[in-house]
């Protein structure tokens, strides 16, 4: 499976207080540009006074394009209608580092899909607080930091780890089931570019111990929510969730490896959308194109 | 669709603490009295020291069978084994009342589903605190009663509905959407024999206005939950959950209709497993065999 | 719930040949007119030679604007580009006839949907070759039409149902669970103007008795699948599938009772996309925005 | 996760024809032997004259029991109700081989099951017709064996496949995506132990290419079965399903990648229920406890 990574694939995402023309105004830009749009999405709140959320596919018909000049040209465009919006080069790949401790199964999934070609991206590097994934991470060929984190030492281990990020210009960071909770200063170097995946369905089970909780209440359904981290602990934006059907049959145990396969189906699905640039976050939550 | 309703079908549901040999002293004691076992659920938290639940659908070969000197020549074992246990014939039709206010969809789930043969129950009347759903009622040949309810009336309104309940010699009440929160008094008037439709997927989005929340929170998914009422709102034993997954485009508007289809799903398949004696309470769960 | 109805809310469907400038072009036609998209969905199968498939959602600002002038000046973009497109106005209710035999759980469900706002439409009468669900639809406010049909009287029947249609000036059909295979005479008469529900998931189970042949296959999901009619029997294109888990508790008898409650969930969804214009067919597939 | 595996777990399964008596002869003969019943399932699809099927899982409370002389003692019981029974114990592990090709995502699953203990189960050998997954079965510590498959050498291979078998004593076997029509001669030697995935929602799409065959009918969901293998090829006893919803934006190729993701579960859950001797086949049916 390839994604649409034509070196001549392109996205733009834009947001905006919606008002009159814009579609005109984007469109009108792209053909005078011999840009081909492939797909579009969009979305408002209100067309009086709310939000304007599009994304647009295009290929560019010209092999030969320049994409720095396309995003200097747009400037204009940008600012008369005072969006927020990005133009992506498909083919350009993203960095993504992964955070783990010591279950693998969220991890597994992804250097999985990465190697089988589902997801499109670049892993400079696994970073750990713990050594155990080492020699499964590096078979897949991948640099495993270990960079372990005590009370004492946290503020110094995320200073390491960011230094290690930016050596390798990460563009995002997954949290596959990494269980350190990161500093407001470290959300605040990579805002809206963490990914995590909660073992619950959130609101539900906020915090620690989640299947502990689900077998406490006799939930009949458990869930697992993949989310970008901000400040509030469990309270980023949601990119995805999903559930599971359990019964009276399930411990505690049961319910968690029930859960991971939850949990990697539903952190895989987000880290796609996230690589496509499918996902717009707006205040607490995300529009998903 | 007929359930198992001849006149010589029964079911034994048994909860105790686990230990040997009860399995073997139910199945004996059947075979004594020519039931033929059509069914069977049993399941144990923990052989030492756990709880046992057991369910059992039987036949009674001989067509004249008494079934009180069933439950007396019964009570030995359940005795010895000191068994919360109950045998019920089902043939014997449960009657349930339906508790409404404005919504309509919950209730023309259980009414449609009824007069399809779907449940096989006898709904004596339906109580409402207000009068529009009056004619829907009763074009089903339902007595529809309303009972309006103030502040200063609830104590009163709750005790006219105690009469009128008793008056049918209801067995079990539904709250279809019953927009009330019932007394501690109400409620201990019929313990596990309330159940209740909650519009979310609890315990996610507890107490008023769950959808209002649920879009605010931007989840992936809404759901229903359909519980026994306890003293504690949206605490007491989950029967059955479901969802649905939603996006972006959903205004509350548009989770709370399509939320209506998750709860009248949900509400159905609780009210079901009821009927046909599915669900044993144990603490505030359920074991749903 | 109210879909978008305003008076000034207009929906553009297209399908052509993909190719440079359509979404500029109609962009422009519509920002020319004072038109604000609300939402917008387009696919390209393959922007070099592909089909080009696109549904714009958009507001007129003046109040006073007159569709048929729209439908006009976009006549010849249409025509340069080659494309298959209608302009409908949201407010414009379509005239929905259903078609039922004795089952009545899928003429039920679109009644208490149309009933309770959910789905924005004039249902001016339904007809039957049984009389039995007269009453029902009748207390709908809806004339029932019975319209006997036997091997004899097919082709009269059919013509006389095709006078009624007319007279009413039906837009589209729904059979819900009709139980009669209509005369290519009739289907084109309605081209992709008749939606079917079939009792299986499609191409599974191909005619009659599926759930019997369910079953005998011992499948563990049972399904249904709304379409629109063709001259091929449950060939035509597939509009919306549902499954639903079974077990090998299911006889025949409860597989059926269970996929009614599949069956009456995808034919409701599959008829709110067709009235709400979101469907575009193209060979033997749809598109569904 | 760890399953029941105390060396004092048993599972006894059942089928033979309903008869009074069975339970209680059976409930009577473990609580003899001390043997205490963890968890039991039983359905009769007629208890005049119909199929009857249990299973029992129970523990041994002396832990110097014999497994052996269990099987002896029941023998009787076993010839005066005529059953097909087997009594298996939960900590002897049963051998699996896995046949693959070249697709690794239903191996991959099965492995990482199994080093995190979910599956608990030997793997004394992948056998493979091409040599790709070598390197990756082998750093799992897993033998793998490339036996080429020809027209002119199938029968030999298949020859030199089974004696691979034999010698490691392999109780069942999984073709995790073995592109390969087995002989019925190969069927014959493994009756009931082999698991096969098909990539489709069986019966529909049966033989070769079936997401093409998805892609052309224009489905709404794509699905997976599991299901044991006969001499009639895709026609065997279905052990589980699932499916995936898909859309209009699904190419062939995009199919066959969300796919997978549904056949690697189905499979997985499959195995795990042969493992956990949870499946009794019954005629062309499975009845999965």
């Amino acid at each position: 499976m390839k994604y649409n990574t034509n070196n001549t694939s392109v996205r733009l995402l834009i947001s905006c207080h919606d008002q009159p023309g814009i579609v005109s105004a984007v469109s009108t830009f792209l053909h005078q540009y011999k840009a081909n749009i492939v797909q579009s999405d969009q979305y408002s709140t209100d067309p009086s006074g709310g939000m304007f959320f599009m994304r647009i596919e295009f290929e560019m018909l010209d092999p030969e394009f320049d994409i720095k000049m396309i995003r200097t040209a747009f400037t204009e465009i940008g600012r008369s209608f005072d969006m927020d919006w990005r133009i992506e080069l498909a083919s350009r790949k993203k960095k993504m580092a992964i955070f783990v401790s010591k279950e693998d199964h969220c991890l597994l999934e992804l250097l999985w899909r990465w190697r089988a070609g589902e997801i499109d991206v670049d892993i400079p590097l696994v970073i750990s607080n713990h050594p155990d994934l080492k020699d499964q991470v590096e078979s897949y060929g991948i640099p495993f930091i270990h960079i372990p984190v005590t009370k004492a030492t946290k503020q110094q281990a995320e200073q390491e780890a960011i230094q290690k990020l930016h050596e390798h210009s990460i563009d995002f960071i997954v949290l596959a089931r990494y269980m350190q909770i990161l500093s407001p200063d470290f959300v605040g170097t990579f805002p809206k570019r963490i990914i995590n995946i909660h073992h619950s369905f959130l609101p539900a089970f906020i915090g620690a111990n989640p299947y502990a909780k689900a077998f406490e209440r006799g939930v009949k359904l458990i869930g697992a929510t993949a989310h970008y981290v901000t400040d509030d602990l469990d309270e980023g934006p949601i990119i995805e969730q999903d559930v599971l059907r359990v019964n009276h049959r399930y411990t505690t145990e049961k319910l968690r490896v029930a859960g991971r396969n939850v949990e990697r189906i539903a952190l895989a699905r987000a880290v796609a959308w996230h690589i496509n640039d499918q996902i717009i976050v707006h205040g607490n939550k995300t529009v998903v194109f």
